[in-house]
């Protein structure tokens, strides 16, 4: 509890800086916001209503559930009011104070927000691009103590799972992409994993040129060669959840005798990663800078990749950090940052290939907390 | 590409009425919509731009899969915009036209609409309630005939798919939560599915009391007894995805000899199940009334059931029409559209019980497409 109590204790002093007398987190679908869980240990469909006395108001669409997993001052059901957002806010706010601001996220779609500046009235509402979703975003992209603890035990249970994958490629017992998304589903709980991070992304030697396969993964073959081909690449991109928090990494499957094309992909992938980490093995590295440099490393030998370097991972699967070349900020990747690294390329013939990682920023610069790998089998 | 046109014609004929001249929607992470989908095959990471004329302009992350799935006039990479939103339609937008309206989708976030508004001068931005997300939410709402076809295929693979689910108890091969799901996954895509139409929640007696348990499967044992008492309830959520559609169904599994209460929440679960598919079974019914009609059963017997009584499924897996009281309007389900029944109780000592079936309204009235069950095991 002490740790949800510290993250309030800080949303509130930022509260009070800020003349905001209560800001309104909801995660609901089609509007999900880890910023909940982070705030008050309730995983998802629920409202918090954090006053800048830091007292707390969560009302739930699941009570039970609210009750037996959340931190929070008052718990109250959403069918109170009959699940009507504006209603909730305008009852818990007016019961607590007479006039003041109000702040929601910036996510906060327009129309909703035309809807709330009336209905909240005399509250004055905010709703700012660089308001409570960027403090809570930076706040969350440095990891606590607890957090890099957690961290360091999903690191090794993604290893466990990393291995295991690669003995399933070696013992032939993966032959489909549903066997390895299925392998990876069973091993990761059994790991002690609360599930995957995201939906397992399998794509065989015939999908791997898409960078995120659709269907995620079918009953095609992986890690085989097609036919008339000599050798092919096969991607696999997953991750676990543990005590809420997202591993990410990918690991390619070089199968056979690959073209000269595929080689050639295969090592610049390898050589981008690891100039990446080497980079970010030192301290005070900006991700723009990062990001740009692996960028003009396949600039210069001919290749394109199509997306970015990498991002920031926590209770979502991709968060701040964003390491992404183009943008015109300095952003240097802070000690407490966990982020991956996941340089790829991509042809509509030879198939693709990543390599993705997971790193924690320490005060003496990077180190890795997987280790995915390139897996060549005959 | 046919039903893309058609649908891209019907889009049209709603924009020249209302005097929009370009339409954009896009799917981006935080803000998915199947409405691109729906319009142009793409399934997600991008954005579509229908001009009135029909005209058609797809931006996407990923080229290749653009190019090997999608219908528009004209594919052209994100990369091209450095994946800037803005720019991308302000590029696209004035090499066609010289000024007009442009509408964006009403979940379009109110610190973006700004931002567009400013950057896009001289065209007139709209983002309505009640504008092109609500005109296509109904219009998604009545399935074609070609989804109807696609939905009678789903409900068919989503039967076996219960069936093996109720043999795999019966036979005690199911014995974990992990179990369970993983059936689910393997199974379904051996189907023919393209996989589930959302991450299979597989509750164990100890966890049923959650509306949506979390995680959504655990290592827990599932179907069985727990220590000091005599039975339980355990509850499975699933669905497949078949063509892009998804199918959505819960089955309870009661353990043993149930107590008075167990046994009380089990009965009226059924009963309210079947009350309800009996009104649906006549044509003109109202989704709030219907709705209406269980939560008085329930409320009668000193039960409350803490969730909306149904849903519209589709390319989403909750879309139009909401079945649920407390709204205000009287809307009819029409045919062609595809909706859920589900009706479920929970306490957090008894557990939970819901049981869910996917229905097609017709002319004459509601039928069922799925034939999930409650299951007993001694």
């Amino acid at each position: 509890m002490k740790i949800y109590k510290n993250r309030i204790k800080s949303l509130c002093e930022w509260m009070q800086k800020q003349k905001i007398d209560a800001v309104v987190i909801e995660d609901t679908e089609g509007r999900q916001t880890k910023n909940l869980r982070y705030l008050s240990g309730m995983d998802s469909d629920a409202l918090l209503i954090v006053f800048s006395n830091s007292e707390t108001v969560l009302v739930a669409w699941d009570v039970i559930m609210a009750e037996k997993t959340a931190f929070a001052d008052k718990i109250i059901s959403y069918g109170d009011f009959n699940r009507n957002f504006c209603k909730a806010v305008k009852q818990i706010c007016s019961a607590k104070l007479t006039e003041g601001t109000i702040e929601f996220s910036s996510s906060t779609p327009y129309v909703l927000y035309n809807e709330l500046e009336k209905e909240l009235y005399p509250f004055t509402i905010k709703c700012r691009a660089e308001g409570v979703d960027e403090y809570l975003l930076n706040l969350r992209a440095v990891k606590d103590e607890v957090e890099i603890e957690i961290y360091k035990e999903a690191g090794l249970l993604t290893n466990k799972l990393i291995n295991t994958i690669e003995a399933a490629f070696i013992d032939g017992s993966i032959k489909t992409e549903i066997d390895a998304a299925m392998l990876i589903e069973s091993e990761g709980r059994k790991l002690g994993a609360e599930g995957t991070s995201f939906e397992t992304l399998a794509a065989g030697a015939g999908r791997s040129w898409g960078i995120h396969c659709i269907p995620a993964y079918s009953s095609d073959n992986i890690g085989t060669v097609l036919q008339g081909q000599a050798g092919g690449l096969s991607i696999i991109d997953c991750g676990l959840k543990f005590k809420g928090y997202a591993t990410d990494i990918t690991m390619t499957i070089c199968r056979g005798s690959l073209s000269d094309k595929q080689e050639q992909m295969v090592e610049l992938t390898k050589k981008a990663h690891n100039l990446a980490a080497e980079k970010a093995s030192h301290k005070n590295i900006c991700a723009n800078e990062l990001a740009t440099a692996v960028d003009k490393f396949f600039e210069e030998t001919g290749y394109i990749m199509p997306h970015s370097l990498g991002h920031g991972i926590g209770l979502d699967v991709h968060e701040a950090p964003s390491i992404k070349s183009g943008t015109p900020f300095k952003k240097t990747i802070l000690p407490g940052m966990i982020f991956t690294i996941e340089p790829g390329l991509y042809d509509k013939d030879a198939g693709g290939v990543r390599l993705e990682n997971d790193y924690l920023m320490t005060e003496s610069g990077a180190v890795p907390i997987t280790a995915s790998k390139i897996i060549y089998l005959p």
